[in-house]
């Protein structure tokens, strides 16, 4: 049974549950590529929501990304990310998150970038989350090989289970 | 469908699966406590380990610790860990991956600690493990809040599913 939702994290009910759909990478040292996407947001009962994602290729189902994380809300507006990807790269980042109109607004920034010594040069990343009822969408800049912060992912997910 | 393992995580086979056991915590600055815990490591195919964990308190059952990361083997012998707490800490770390007489050995340490700017002030971690057949034991090190690297975690798990 899962327990209520800490109440320092209620700001971000609206994340809970799995979604699913498709999105879009580009960079300018790669050629640009379709994908699809599942995302799950849950909780313990404590002040944090685990975060996990797996992208496979539009074209032939092969799995491509993932990266699991957990955010909290330290203070009213406030948003962390603590992110870790297989690549040898960990994001640390701080930002925003607004609710207007219902819709709930998220914006997020590396304040750090830690990556292992085999991993590539990511040296910076921000996240833009937007949700509206069971419409999820987000984008995602990144600075990264000597190439300055970018667009480089894009995607429009839709809630599968609450 | 599970894909086979990627050759290049073939050495940490030995780890994949899921172990509950119970640990032991201490530190300078807490009360020592006692703890369930459950981890998983898991695979898509790719040349990656993800894993994750989560404890409970052995006196009342309350959700404690979690944490979820990614293990690499850069090169043979050689091991990376991206590891996300949800208290605003990352660990990235490097070591050595062995196996003698069919025990898998493992011995990582920080590289980097990225921190949130909210988040307790953990300077180093360490992190051996150690898996003997069904048997996964680990010790953690930590310095953190101005105290020196010192054992924090033990824990003994057995394997509960393949």
């Amino acid at each position: 049974m899962t327990p209520p939702l800490h109440p320092d994290v209620a700001i971000l009910a609206p994340l809970l549950g799995t979604w699913a759909g498709d999105g879009r990478g580009q960079y300018p040292t790669i050629e640009s590529f379709g994908y699809h996407e599942e995302v799950t947001f849950g909780h313990v009962g404590k002040p944090f929501l685990a975060y996990g994602q797996r992208t496979k290729a539009a074209d032939d189902g092969r799995p491509l990304h993932a990266e699991t994380a957990y955010l909290r809300v330290p203070s009213a507006g406030r948003i962390e990310l603590v992110l870790a990807h297989p690549t040898g790269i960990a994001e640390v980042s701080a930002g925003t998150v607004a609710v207007e109109d219902g819709v709930v607004l998220i914006e997020l920034a590396t304040s750090t970038v830690a990556r292992t010594a085999t991993a590539k040069e990511v040296t910076a990343v921000e996240r833009s989350v937007r949700v509206d009822g069971d419409e999820l969408t987000y984008e995602i800049r990144m600075a990264a090989v000597g190439q300055p912060l970018q667009h480089h992912l894009a995607a429009t997910l839709r809630r599968t289970t609450p």
